[in-house]
């Protein structure tokens, strides 16, 4: 039977790996990864790194193919509808990749960005393999460092207030409004700093955002959102220009209402102490 | 200066540590380890477990003091206070460990559960000990993977559904009702299986059970709320009865109700596949 691990390689520092990732690639004969085209081909790169890092050279094949393009729909619009369609021709290019490079008993591997289980689509496609019955084979998956744990460990403050819940969304649904009854809200995939809606409404928002996590470029900016959305503004547009395609993420944290609150959220903020040992 | 790191140690697995939090341990002399008393100190022992893993007999030192008890109020009240008055018997108590048991150029660490910024107190408490102003100190965090990781990886699930927002809270609060506006949300830190309120709703929902996880106690069990909630309470009360403790943690998931999510979401689905690899 064929094997897959699918292994978040956490979110941009090779050592996010866990030990448990880094024996999974050991017991690997060949990993699958798959390419967006030009502007992220800096992420390939990075998971060859982690290849290289991490095993012997001549241990192990990859085989890269071209990630079939997803139609982004305009703005506002739904785009489950294409993410569905795009999902079928992935699992078909996936398919082929397991029929053809892997052995009836060989063992291969998908490195995932992060922690697989926040907006990864690897395993959806998988699934959408085994349904087609074409190829069969078992796989496990490998836990990984996220982006949002990785930002809140930079900025050294924790996600979730005493008791109080947090939410992980997208650009696109905050563009809808902040959740109600959450206070911590993590935005990812946000191409267009939607944060900025809310710099003007009055509500007393911190932002802590963070691109390049775990990189070399790491950027990190917080504060206030009124004063502090501008600033992040530039700066992602600079880096942005300078490398080619940015991967950032924040947490909006409103502030608390009531003093026993604000007292918890006082113990939980960052940044007072000395900075950190590196 | 004195340094520490507040490392993530993962929710179970040795190896779920990352190679970063590794190195940390390999530069830090002293461990700080708090003890909640008889019922947690499994939990001490494992990260006793840890260190011997990782580390060379005779190159550290730990240090264990008994964690401040917290009064836990009735369950409705309000506990914000009384955390915050128990933060503050723990300051107390970390301010002094740090002060006589490390070096003016000391390094010391706080191993912490699964990832640091998930429901754990220790960068709040530090903090509170810097504002003290009785001892200086600099710290880092180190991710981790976190029991939330941990429970989609092992039940081979995504967590976020294709631009859909995911909701990370607590029991007390799932006792206040279903979160509005989302349909994944993974419950941590229920000692009331508070999922038993939704099952009889006539709501569809999936659940995703797992306790101990990453451990060889590790329990998984999933399926239609409805059927699968008695089933969880009572898997749920013998191994509680068994070790004397338990740890676990939850995803509640709604069904789509339309067509394009209910692709989506079958798309994402977990456990059509064979078992995996192990
Ligand atoms: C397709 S999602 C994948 C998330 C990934 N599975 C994880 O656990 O972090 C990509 C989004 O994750 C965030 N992200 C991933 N890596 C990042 C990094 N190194 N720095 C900042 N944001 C990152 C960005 O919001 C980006 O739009
Ligand atoms: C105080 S919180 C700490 C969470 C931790 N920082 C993390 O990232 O997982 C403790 C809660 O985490 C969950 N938890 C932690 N470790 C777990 C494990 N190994 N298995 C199941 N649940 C776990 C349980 O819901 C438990 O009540």
């Amino acid at each position: 039977m064929r094997k897959i691990h699918v292994i978040g390689i956490g979110a941009g520092d090779p050592d996010h790996l866990t030990l448990q990732a880094v024996k999974a690639l050991r017991g690997t004969e060949v990993f699958f990864l798959l390419d967006k085209g030009e502007a992220t081909s800096d992420l390939v790169r990075l998971r060859r790194d982690v290849l290289g890092a991490h095993l012997p050279e001549g241990t192990y094949r990859t085989v890269e193919a071209l990630d079939p393009e997803r139609d982004r729909p305009a703005r506002g619009a739904d785009y489950r509808p294409a993410v569905g369609a795009w999902r079928g021709a992935r699992a078909r290019v996936v398919e082929r990749l397991i029929a053809e490079e892997l052995g009836e008993d060989g063992t291969g591997a998908f490195l995932v960005w992060g922690d697989p289980a926040l907006y990864d689509s690897t395993l959806g496609v998988l699934e959408e393999v085994l349904e087609r019955g074409a190829v069969a084979f078992a796989y496990d998956v490998v836990p990984g460092v996220s982006s949002v744990s990785c930002l809140a460990a930079r900025h050294r403050t924790g996600l979730s207030r005493v008791a109080r819940p947090v939410q992980i969304t997208t650009g696109r649904r905050l563009a809808e409004g902040l959740p109600e009854g959450v206070d911590d809200v993590v935005v990812m995939l946000d191409a267009h700093q939607t944060f900025q809606r809310y710099a003007g409404t009055g509500e007393e928002i911190d932002i802590y955002w963070g691109a390049y996590l775990g990189t070399p470029d790491e950027i990190l900016v917080s504060g206030p959102l009124a004063e502090t959305a501008p600033r992040i503004v530039e700066v992602r547009a600079q880096a942005r220009e300078r490398k080619g395609w940015i991967m950032d993420t924040y947490l909006l944290r409103r502030r608390p209402r009531d003093s026993a609150e604000r007292d918890a959220h006082e113990r939980g903020a960052p940044g007072r102490g000395a900075p950190g040992p590196g």
